[in-house]
């Protein structure tokens, strides 16, 4: 073996994966032990690829039940596979319910969580007497009708930078801070359905869900929508009045690095 | 018991049933021993909520895997419970991928297939490199770009009254004729997905699947848009030239009586 014969030589690389899930199926994106999940599935599929194995990083977790339009994850690979034919082979022996909708060979130092600018996520809710059974695992069914505007006002609160304690769930590990950034969050109607959709610099356990689950007490006339701003004021922890929306409705949407925002790019029919 | 007093009499009377399914976990619409049908499901927990056996009557059979945004059917109950209470218990008690989306009392003559004036079926392709996973279990997935104007241009032979024997499959049972009314056949792309809309006076077994698989050989150019009048024309039996579609992109959309036509009304939002 010559080194000095490049095409020759296996070079680890770093591969930057959008990955779409379904998470009905899963015990959440994290490795978890004794359950499925999305990381893990990955993982084993990438490793009977590239016939190492591999560690997959991800931008973040998703709960149980949480889906995703598109999570951002990095991994390193050994492999003089190029990276369409490597895109084409997991996918072919993956699970219909994740797909790698983007494979791309990017700079070492870059890392799916660390290198992130910021994130969207999307909840959606239904709120029709009857819920259609094709949409059960992809929002949250509310019986009663939900004022989008109050809902809308309420969300404006939670724009800018705040101390988001009463607005998540104890993560059971150590954060330094509970102080989050949010860029934009959207409420609009169509139908009976519902979306909110809502862009930051990231987010803490939980934080959407919570987020979600007291603009749904808002919109019911449970509380009024300055409470947002009271229960950010005060950063008391959590408690019963900001109860977790269900993970069924939420979508990891999308996460941006550098400025430039990443979308799924889905494919055009010629007309 | 003194028949005379009315309000004390249990009458029997007949129910029309709008359904929805995802037919993902079913053996089809129609019961088959030992195997689990929406008809079946829906049966056993109407006799559970009425307190006798019931035996529903739909518009018609749907295949395994395939979906309904709106069958339709009839059966006769004796029961006092209203119909509003009647349609809220069997939703509470039949699994979500079932939904009563209309329950009302008609005429002892209404018959959901006899009385049915037409129908119709939607039909969703996803030509998308990558099929989003929450689509999966309702869209079939194609991986060449469709010509959509060339499949609709094909799609107008079929409108009108023709013998459709090279379009549906040998059913194993008696029919006396495989002359069929289309009255309407749209193709539409939007983005990937591409919508096939057919309405007509009824269908033979595998009629649309088999329209749509021939319409998309259409859609990749390995058949010309007028090869349809010609197989309709020589009526000759199916051959391997009009293959069967997917059953998961197929919808049984809905069911029309007496002029007026059945769609399923969602609830709305105030605004």
């Amino acid at each position: 073996m010559n080194p000095d014969k490049n095409d020759n030589v296996i070079q680890q690389r770093r591969i930057r994966i959008d990955v779409a899930y379904d998470g009905t199926a899963y015990a959440g994106w994290q490795v978890q032990p004794e359950l499925v999940s999305v990381q893990q599935r990955l993982e084993e599929t990438f490793a009977g690829v590239v016939g190492h194995s591999v560690k997959i990083h991800g931008s973040g977790r998703t709960d149980r039940g949480v889906h995703a339009k598109c999570q951002v994850a990095h991994l390193d690979v050994t492999t003089r596979i190029a990276d369409i034919s490597l895109q084409r082979a997991v996918n072919s022996r993956i699970a219909p319910d994740i797909r790698v909708t983007r494979l791309i060979t990017v700079a070492p130092d870059f890392h799916a969580r660390r290198s992130a600018h910021g994130k969207e996520y999307r909840y959606f809710v239904w709120c029709g007497e009857i819920m259609p059974p094709e949409k059960r695992l992809y929002a949250t069914h509310c019986h009663h009708l939900l004022d989008v505007p109050a809902m809308s006002k309420a969300a404006q609160w939670f724009v800018g930078t705040h101390d988001f304690a009463a607005f998540s769930a104890n993560p059971q590990r150590e954060i330094d801070t509970t102080v989050r950034t949010i860029f934009k969050f959207t409420v609009t109607g169509r139908g009976p359905q519902v979306t909110f959709a809502v862009q930051g610099n990231g987010f803490l356990y939980k934080q959407v869900r919570s987020m979600v689950g007291f603009l749904m007490r808002v919109g019911v006339g449970a509380e009024r929508p300055d409470a947002v701003k009271e229960l950010l004021d005060a950063a008391n922890p959590r408690v019963a009045r900001v109860p977790s929306a269900q993970p069924q409705g939420l979508f990891l949407w999308r996460v941006w690095y550098g400025g430039s925002r990443v979308r799924v790019h889905p494919g055009k029919n010629p007309r």
